[in-house]
């Protein structure tokens, strides 16, 4: 297991979305994050107070984590003399990138120097079946989402917390770095080989006790063109019983994508629950989860309020206002 | 490149799709399939000579392709033992399985004391990008199938035949390894990791003249729980033009999911069509392939007839029929 408190690494990152590995441990293991390290240019903040390695280390932090993405990419050189100096330092390094700290000569020249550790929770452990589509026992929900980042992993930390909170069995099912870096465990899903997605899921989210929840981190987006076999997988991997749609309604293009339209929540409802119901005839839309983090109070409960009115099912921003309805929805299945 | 002719390895084959290796290229290219080589048990029969591996190697094979699947599972002792004697009478071995050649130490050790190669056309050879949906000049065609293993990468061989006689521009672009092991080249697109899917098609589809039309082999089926997110990696990557519709029509259920019905083609057609205009707007159904091999003459025209009737679409078995009116199609485009 990677060694706690963390200094949580922002590096350059292009805008906040960029940090959300950081954001995410921030807000759901505050006791982890003792501070944060941004390079010049950084547009994200996560209000932690700024260190520096030696200021950090001096604090107690054991390990620096890489709270932010590099799309595709390349460790940069200037990441790298950080990356270096907290070796050096006496940091272990963990790290949900593509690139992996250990297919990086250099740093894994230092690290085996001083004794630290490179941690890429990236890379699958397991060796994952093929899926064969077998109904489970226990229940499974999840979120779907209009577009990448648009709060999916959030709505089911938020729901495990309400669900915990009401004494339910309930499980957050981590598909992602963020999630395996916050919780430990989990498939970094969008690194599996292809043929062995929807079998990783269901390795994820296995058999159980009738009355427990797999509440499964959702990936990409059916109607996002780089992503959209991650979460197809999902869906007929997880088998789900609840679907939540989930959506950011200020977004002006799919992320990444300029030439592509967000989708409308009616066509995500249809396409998602067309599909789920291959795997999982049984399977209903239960909910919506608004990711309102650029919008004002009032205009967050506006926005709820027209996408209920519309689409019939309980909208709410979980993180802003409570998951609780999208648990009562759970609960009266 | 692999060295030809080939002795084609059939090994225990449990039926004759299992052998569909095998069964490309000795229809693709009869000039490289010189004998096949079958265990006891073998439910497969290219109609080839049968050859002990001193006759083939008389004969003038220089390689030994390993022509079966193994779903998921391991190269047994059995399979070893006639591989590790090819290597010592002198043949390269080619594979397109999971398991790698490379990757089993006996083979190995094999394959360098005696010089020969492992050829694994598995594995990806590119650092694909991730896919980025811009619109690409040329044409693309792709078939999406009621199931796997239903005549898609037939259909594309097919049509492409067909393409080049009438002077068209045509390329098929292999997605698995029967295709590689066929054309030399391609995207071994069930090994790709999950973020790199899309992005390895949109590399294997680049743009092209404007009238030059990609044959995109296809993968899976959306309907297949286990390898859904393959075909919708196909779906967007592609962006294709035109979509053909892929059906076997006495499969009693998904293969190798004993729960699981056969979609409609209407639902195939449906849910294809909504999620591929999601990258090409203009994309169409141009036209239905249906592998009626397990039919007799009169059955397999009544169903195409019937098949056609129902869904007003031009209805053939390529392979049986020939590909002409599924290229009519496309060049009415």
């Amino acid at each position: 297991m990677i060694e706690t408190p963390y200094l949580l690494f922002l590096g350059d990152a292009p805008d906040p979305l960029a940090a959300k590995v950081a954001q995410g441990i921030k807000d759901w293991r505050p006791d982890f994050a003792l501070g944060q390290l941004r390079m010049e240019g950084c547009r994200a903040d996560m209000k932690l107070p700024d260190m520096t390695l030696a200021e950090a280390k001096a604090a107690g932090a054991k390990t620096l984590v890489i709270g932010v993405a590099n799309r595709g990419g390349v460790i940069s050189a200037a990441w790298k003399k950080v990356l270096i100096a907290a070796l050096e330092e006496g940091f272990d390094l963990a790290s949900g990138l593509h690139n992996l700290l250990r297919d990086e000569p250099d740093l894994k020249a230092v690290a085996e120097a001083t004794g630290r550790k490179l941690h890429d929770v990236r890379v699958p452990s397991v060796k994952y079946p093929i899926a064969n589509g077998e109904k489970r026992t226990g229940k499974r929900c999840l979120a779907v989402g209009t577009d990448c980042s648009v709060g999916k992993m959030y709505t089911a930390l938020c729901m495990e917390r309400e669900m915990l909170a009401r004494g339910m069995k309930a499980s957050f099912r981590a598909t992602g770095q963020t999630g395996i870096l916050i919780t430990g465990g989990g498939v970094p899903l969008d690194a599996v080989i292809a043929d062995f997605m929807a079998g990783s899921v269901e390795w994820l989210t296995p058999d159980n006790d009738p009355d427990h929840w797999d509440l499964i981190e959702g990936q990409g987006s059916l109607f996002h063109v780089s992503y959209s076999g991650v979460t197809m997988a999902l869906i007929h991997g997880g088998q789900p019983d609840a679907l939540i749609l989930s959506h950011e309604p200020t977004r002006s293009h799919m992320r990444g994508l300029p030439g592509y339209d967000l989708p409308s929540l009616e066509a995500v409802r249809d396409m998602a629950l067309t599909l789920a119901r291959v795997a999982n005839p049984a399977c209903k839309v239960v909910g919506i989860s608004v990711n309102t983090a650029a919008l004002d109070d009032d205009a967050a409960l506006a926005c709820c309020a027209e996408i209920e009115a519309r689409m019939g099912l309980p909208t709410v921003d979980p993180f802003r206002h409570g998951a609780g309805r999208l648990v009562d929805a759970l609960e009266a299945m």
